[in-house]
């Protein structure tokens, strides 16, 4: 896979080693990443929104009401930023002035277009509800005509795109080492809880393997 | 505290009854979120970026070096919207059409100004490490003049907000109720792993109980 080109938008000035332009990187943060932000302009006001996507090869797939004025925003072909950011832990330094946070995100930029064939909105739909929680879309009741009908799906094309990652310790003066502060990270993990089944549903309905189970992390890094 | 009227801007159209516009149900997302989402506008071309943030009153700090674009951009009173979500759930129906996500996200617009007053800049630092690790300003080593100097705060001042709130269980179509898909909430919590103490710091020196305890629920919503 190649990289993205550094351009006048992409490109990470402040703390430039943080910065990582390769679709390795950046796309491993995107699948990872729970929800986006959208940042779009209207009449010269920023906006930004939060909401469900997934990546579909080189493009962001978002969807939702055909009604939505972020969609057809994005269909007039608007230029879009796409951020989504995942903090993985407090940096606490002994001086206030080096507290950070670990993080990964990911800023993209491009412009979208509206998804007309039938074949490639329900593969866009079933990116989304695979993005959500791996496993689903064969189980439950695909959307019909009516559903389908209602829902716009737009594709964004990833045209320039950029990851800023931060790992590691805190890095203090070195005058402050001994000071009696303690200093560490604290890591956070998204834990999910007991799932609660519907209560209009008999318990005779199994909870499926990929509830029990569901992690952020690619299967691979998932601890047993 | 007085509602936010509703304007052009941050009227949540798509699914109204979601809406939120009390300062009381936007400022406790605002207070448990751990970073914001900045939209600005530079060339036509929208930009979103993650930052650290507290709130103060009814405006929004932010802080970083001097020479960032991004607090330059504020500081020169350009329109910003900042944007921060909770996501709390992945809500599963049935039918792939009724999945949705339980969060609780804001969404603010207003303009910046330089924080040039010594002990407003002083307030606004303690106020983003606080908003971060409560109870740690006091604890750690201050920020010295060198550190003040290399560092920008930017205050926001919420003109427009909103939130928008999705709850409770799944509501699927009544003619799917009786399919064998699982249907039901997974919630999520940030669960803080165990703290990790610098290498080069003497274990002698002790765990704050606000690490060892970590929480972004406010205090009264804490489970023991």
């Amino acid at each position: 896979m190649t990289d993205f080109a550094k351009t006048e938008k992409n490109n990470i000035k402040r703390l430039p080693k943080r910065g990582h332009y390769d679709r390795e990187t950046i796309y491993s943060i995107l699948d990872e990443a729970l929800i986006c932000h959208v940042g779009f302009v209207q009449a010269g006001q920023p906006y930004v929104i939060p909401i469900n996507f997934a990546r579909v090869g080189d493009t962001i797939v978002l969807h939702g009401a055909k009604a939505s004025r972020l969609l057809k925003h994005i269909e007039a072909g608007n230029p879009v930023c796409v951020e989504v950011t995942i903090v993985d832990g407090l940096v606490l330094a002994r001086s206030v002035f080096h507290h950070s946070v670990n993080y990964r995100s990911a800023v993209l930029f491009g412009t979208g277009r509206l998804v007309v064939d039938e074949q490639e909105k329900l593969a866009a739909l079933e990116a989304v509800t695979e993005h959500l929680i791996p496993g689903r879309w064969k189980e439950a009741r695909p959307p019909n005509q009516k559903e389908l009908h209602a829902t716009s799906v737009v594709s964004i094309r990833i045209d320039e795109a950029s990851a800023k990652v931060r790992v590691g310790p805190a890095v203090d003066e070195e005058e402050d080492h001994a000071l009696p502060v303690w200093a560490g990270v604290l890591s956070f993990q998204e834990t999910p809880s007991i799932p609660i089944q519907d209560e209009l549903q008999s318990e005779d309905v199994p909870l499926p393997g990929y509830i029990a189970h569901y992690s952020r992390r690619p299967t691979e890094e998932r601890v047993p």
